[in-house]
This record gives structure tokens, sequence and C-alpha cells, in this order.
């Protein structure tokens, strides 16, 4: 049971998109049957799964945070960050996704959208590092749990 | 390690009670020790769990849950249900659930409440699937995470 | 995979430190290599994981928390905690943390904070037990999913 470690920069308070260094991960643990814990070592960001199909959803889902965790002149934390740690533990620090046959469980998304002439089919559920607190430098863990490994003799 | 897959319909936006498909997934399982993961596959759609005594308790959740992510004119997500995507993110796409000896650790609530005159004891945790943009058909996955399976020689 | 069940008494709404416990349950079971789940079976606390370096994070989370879910004179719950099960649904029941090399794999706070004229290095990130419904008497699991037992010979 690996443990990959993946950098990011995060310039702007936004969900960056880290499906494809999970499902990397994943493909590389040679896990058939089991589950990637993807987590976040910061307190204030966070892991979450959203849809990945039109960038307005993750525009409004930070509006929404914002709104919900305003930052507040009666916050007394020194650093001024209070709502992004606010918005870090509403989000939470990891997302389990289930592996079956090799490959990450996420849903796709039957709808087909018609976006600048363009059709849009199977969109998948993104995993999202959400950073609150920008900028940074910043790190995420995925450890996979569970077995069938194709390296793994029994 | 199989994959149990149920499909469920969701008429309105609620918490549906799925308690007793996790627990007949787990024991249909054979797992004695482990942990069973839910996870929902839908972008407007969690899992949680809550109390299943007083249904007063969902129908606050889903009151306060709109106080707190209300529709909001500013969000451009052309869908219009950008309230819902906030709903899961903040609700959480997946749960676990130890098992131990065969069974959910789920807590019991020890308070006994006289309600019509009855007396409700020993109730349980519930796990919800959480609708928040209905009419669906929906689906939730349930993966069993653990050894000590009844047909597993090792 | 033993199961650890911790007690804790919660006199008032607060984010109670339990780092300490869940390292324990983690080193007691001699697993190099998986995960901890700590879970709370109670639905009017959860658990979280956020700074433990500054008490003022604490004191904002909850305060943040009380604003964006207050109590409601809408509300119909008949004990009177629905903002309570309405903090816990959006913290959430439980937390996974990654265990590798025998111990938890949590975030190291790389700043240097004077405060008080001291210095404190490489704080680290806390698990907390979340109280929003006190005076209880509570209780959290804590299970280890993995491999590589010293009391393994496989």
């Amino acid at each position: 049971m690996t443990l990959y470690t993946f950098e990011l920069s995060t310039p702007k308070e936004n969900f960056y998109n880290i499906t494809a260094q999970v499902r990397e991960a994943a493909a590389d643990s040679g896990v058939r049957d089991g589950a990637a814990l993807v987590f976040c070592p910061h307190t204030t960001a966070g892991i979450t799964i959203n849809e990945n199909a039109d960038p307005d959803v993750v525009r409004d889902l930070l509006l929404g945070l914002d709104k919900a965790f305003p930052d507040r002149t009666e916050f007394r934390h020194a650093e001024g960050n209070s709502a992004a740690h606010l918005k870090a533990s509403a989000i939470g620090s990891s997302q389990m996704i289930i592996i079956e046959n090799g490959k990450l469980v996420l849903g796709t998304w039957q709808m087909i959208i018609i976006e600048n002439g363009k059709l849009v089919l199977g969109t998948w559920q993104g995993i999202y590092f959400c950073e609150f607190d920008p900028p940074r430098k910043r790190k995420f863990h995925v450890k996979i749990i569970g077995g069938g490994n194709d390296n793994d003799a029994r």
C-alpha cells in the first residue's frame, strides 16, 4: 500500500481538479478492488467531489461558501483566515473513492450539454482540492486501501 | 470485496434512510471486521448519518441547509441547481461505517422519548441518502472493506 | 483489526482534541500501513481535522458554525437541538487518517508563530471531537484498517 504524495500551487481561492492524479495513483498501485483515500494535510483547504462539466458550478460553490462562511469582524485568529478554516471543516479533509476492477468508481453525468455548439457526453464527477487561503504551495496524499493487487501473489 | 449498488427514486428534496441496504450489504459480504464505504455517484446529492427517531430532525436539517445555502440570483450555472451542488459538498459524497463482528457499529440513542404516548427505545443512528435536486432516479454504492470474511480461507 | 472505543465528557460546546487517543490506537494496533477511521456514534456531535496551534481557530470555528447554522424559531424538533444536528451533518460523523510506517500522516504547520514571545514550531493538524449539544458523556470509535501488522505473519 504505497503512499502517493502530489504537490500543487494554488494561486487563488479555487477548486483544483485532481482526478487525474488520483486515477494515476490507483492505476500505479495495481489494486483491483478497494478504495482510494485522498487526504489534505492542510487546515485551510479541503477535498471534495463535485461536477467537473460546467465551470460555473465551481464558481457558484465558491460564492455560496463565501456567503455561508464570510469573514467576520468578531473573528480573533491573528492570521485572519478563520473563514478559510471554517470552509475547510465544512468541506472536509478527505474523500474516499471506490476502486473496482482497477478503476475509480465515479459518477458519469448522463445529461448531454450543448455548449458553444459542442456536445459534452459522459462527463465525470471530479475530485477537487479546495483552496480557501491562497496563494500557497500545497500537497495532498493518496492512499490506496484494498486487495487484489496485481503484484501480490495471494 | 463485492461492490453493491442500490437504486432509489427521490421524488422530493429529502433525506432517504438507506440504513437497511447498507446493513444488508455488510451481512451479504460476510466481512466480520472492517468498514462499509457508502458512496453517492451524483453531484447534487450526498450521504450523511443523523438521527432517525424524530422525523422533525430531517425536516429541520433540510430547512437549515436551505437557509445556509439558499438559491442566489448571482449563481450562473445554467441548470439552476447550484444550491444543490453546494449542499452536496457540505454534506459530503460518502460515509464510512465500522463493521465489528459482522455488524454495523451505529449509535443507539439512549434517551427515552414519549411521543404520542409511545416509548421510543434504543433508536439507531440512520444512514441517509440526501436528495437536493429532485425528482431523480439515483443510485448509491456500498463497498465493504476489511477482512475476517466468512467465505475467505485465509 | 481491533475496535478502540474512547469516552469523553463534553461540558460545553467545543472542539475536543482527540489526536493523542487516535495516535495511541494506531500504535497499539501494530498496523504499519493503512488508515484510522475515527467515528462518532452520536447525532449532535462530529469529528473534524483542523488547526491545533492557536486556540482562537476553534473559537472562530464555533462562532462561524453558529452564524451559518443558528437556532431557528421555525425548527420543530421537540428536543430543541436541531442546530446541533445540522452542525453534525455539516462537519461529518467520521474522519479517515492515513497510517504510514506505523504513524498517523497529519500535516505539520510550517509557519513559525511568535506568540507571547514564544516560537511555535512544527505544530500538528489536530483531530477534534466536536460537541454541539452539551453537556454530554460521549464516546468515539477508532478502527484501524490495513495491513503490515507487526503481529501478523502474512
